[in-house]
């Protein structure tokens, strides 16, 4: 299928080869190689919103790479929509398993091969060429916008925050849209009203000055990695809850409608297949999907201490560590979690050892209800267009943007994604199904004039 | 003081200097670029053996460094004491905190310092020495005599075990006697009469096939560090009693003088400020010498797994790794602490993950009780000597040689050894007190006269 708006119908050729030429830029922003590149795609992004009859558009510098941003505001007394996506992209290795080069794209089965297809150019063109679709046909939008288009998505917006600190009046909107994201599967539409936060920290346990001879002195001290073992150990039960003190404590419970749902998205034999491990595990008394999606996590990403080597040691180190971060869901707070960890780690430290914890990122979890009118409005933008039941879901992971935007400008939020899972963002062979790219935009367009009438 | 023997009186000076000669062949075992002066050393120790008046001396070689071998075995009907030593040495780095170079044996403030001073190759010199000046002054033995003296001690003896198995009827005696081992503190003579054994293993635990994302799949499944830190932690009670079905069955209970004179020699504070810690912490009901000597343990030597680097990584390792050996008491067989251990790890391996177990070294642990004649008779000879009541003492590493010893030839040991646990072995500016040097031979003298009875 190819769209049915007049003017995308027109310019479907013209449009694909445009995106193609956008993905040939190598806009790998954390290679500082590519600068050039990302400052390339960055002006590339400006002059397709120009195009587009947008106003006020600047590449904007900030300390690495720019911000571009445009609004195109004449539709008084509507809302405001900001739109977020990113221009740079993933670096490429490993390259020898690139069927076709990653910046040379290539349309195969009605795919379009190239680093950044789907993550994120590809669907940052789509929001462009919506608005200019809008504009030709109509001559106006129904919905003011603005538009902020970032080149650090890929190495953690470091410039993200303070930018839009700084120009919070700038960026002030009513809604923000986002398509980052993906859809559950196939031909299934979805709409993603949550994500998970996180806090992280790390664990230094010190014992003797040295590392010891486990001849001479095991039995008389106590061994770091065994106070590190018993004290991680100390931090779930045998059925997956985290025994911390006071960790549940702020736990939005999940509604009844939630609860269904997501156990009936749990497809606990496809997970096992995909995983490659014949059972899984988690928080008992809940689903799958449920655990994924409304439920915190703690998790150990790394753990040392010792010998790491062939064959034996004979030794008791002097210290061993632990990387630990939690996926945190409404209504935790990020700093009161690691200060709740923080006191179990005082409370239980094992005998004969002292303990450092050093805290780092932390991201609040973030939820639009999905009853809220724009989760509701593009809920049923996508079931026009698609002509499935959309799904209402949420992300385990975290979109620290969408975290910013609703700490600093208090904006809710629709992630509309029409991203695949399996489509190998950040991993060689990186492609986006062209009839996602068609039904997209359609869907886009529907859902900037329904949220006129919905907010 | 120097020697009161005659012949090691009037030999005094010269024998310092034979001695130094031995301490310039920089025999480090474990660098191949020192093969021809590890072999110089073996050639040179040869050589001295046959000064003393020994026979049938060889140099025979191994798969890697040769053995020297001796014997004298006139003295009839009396027993056939087999002496031990070894003339390889550690290598020297970091050579720059050398005061003086390690192949450039110098005295100062009494102490000779030089590679191999104490470990081992001034106690084999002492051995000969004492034979040579019985020889001179006697004309004959009180006991036969076999030396074996090896080039590998310093790696770990690769070639020890395979030479004695085929040299039985060679080495066959009645005694070993061993000075390789430390007194416990200057002026205080001391025996050492049991050893730990040791039983090593590594935990391989793997999870999914691959790492996987903490966002994206952290609640599903099973983390392998969780595991690994539960099952860990599993192995010990808080207080230090190792929990491991079956480990502690075959241990055999000090008795009541042993319990007291271990208590009487734990010097916790002084030992905390060696080790700059704050509290020891060990299997509580148990002093800390009975701990480390008379005491099993279950060490954590190593454990890794997961993100190791700076800051964050929200990933969920596809593997987890730790290694653990255990120090053994009589009479535990290290084969079958390692089988209750791989039996402990199927019990209480955690949901979700699988594991594999890799046996590593074992070492059987040994006691010459202290009540054995040649062990009395060890102490009655350094009290004579040193004028000062002996301590009949354990130490909580493992001596491979011994154990070779004892369990292929079944031969009682006595370590009587004159080095001191300050002098440096292994580490720079290694030295040997001349106090002891000259003490040693004295004691050396009167026990192979006294072993001629006792036995």
């Amino acid at each position: 299928m190819t769209s049915t708006h007049p003017f995308l119908k027109e310019h479907r050729e013209k449009h694909l080869q445009e995106l193609k030429q956008f993905l040939s830029i190598p806009s790998i922003s954390s290679d500082s190689s590519y600068k050039q590149d990302v400052l390339r795609a960055a002006e590339w992004t400006a002059q397709a919103l120009k195009e587009a009859g947008m106003e006020k558009v600047q590449v904007m510098a900030t300390d690495k790479h720019p911000v571009v941003y445009g609004e195109w505001l004449h539709a008084d007394n509507a809302p405001t929509v900001l739109i977020y996506g990113h221009y740079d992209v993933q670096p490429v290795d490993p390259i020898e398993l690139w069927e076709t080069p990653p910046f040379e794209p290539t349309i195969r089965d009605n795919k379009l091969y190239a680093r950044g297809a789907s993550d994120d150019k590809g669907q940052v063109f789509m929001q462009i060429k919506v608005i200019e679709a809008i504009m030709q046909t109509e001559g106006k939008l129904p919905v003011n916008v603005k538009f902020i288009y970032e080149g650090e998505e890929e190495i953690g917006s470091p410039s993200l925050d303070p930018f839009v600190e700084a120009h919070q009046e700038l960026l002030a909107a009513d809604l923000l849209l986002v398509s980052d994201t993906t859809m559950v599967g196939e031909g299934q539409p979805s709409i993603c009203y949550g994500l998970r936060g996180l806090t992280g920290l790390q664990i230094d346990i010190k014992g003797a000055a040295s590392d010891l001879h486990s001849g001479l002195y095991g039995g008389a001290v106590q061994n770091p990695l065994h106070a590190l073992s018993e004290l991680l150990a100390s931090m779930h039960d045998s059925e997956g809850h985290i025994s911390i003190e006071g960790f549940y404590d702020k736990v939005r419970p999940l509604n009844k409608e939630e609860i269904t749902t997501y156990q009936h998205l749990s497809d606990d034999e496809a997970l096992k297949k995909q995983l490659g491990i014949s059972e899984l595990f988690g928080e008992a008394g809940f689903s799958t999907k449920a655990r994924l999606w409304g439920r915190p996590t703690l998790e150990i990403n790394g753990i040392w201490g010792g010998y790491q080597g062939e064959g034996i040691k004979t030794v008791i180190p002097s210290e061993a560590h632990a990387k630990i971060t939690c996926r945190l869901v409404p209504d935790q707070e990020p700093a009161e979690i690691a200060r709740v960890i923080q006191t179990h780690i005082e409370k239980h430290l094992p005998k004969g050892v002292t303990v450092d914890v050093t805290l780092f990122d932390q991201a609040k979890p973030f939820i639009t209800p999905y009853d809220h009118p724009a989760i509701q409005a593009a809920g049923q933008s996508l079931e026009k267009v698609y002509q499935h039941e959309v799904l209402f879901t949420r992300m385990g992971g975290s979109v620290p943007v969408v975290e910013t935007f609703n700490t600093l400008l208090g904006l809710p939020a629709v992630l509309m994604g029409f991203g695949l899972e399996t489509e190998n963002f950040h991993a060689p062979n990186e492609h986006f199904h062209l009839d996602n790219f068609d039904k997209g935009m359609e869907t886009l367009i529907d859902y900037l004039h329904r949220i006129k009438e919905a907010l």
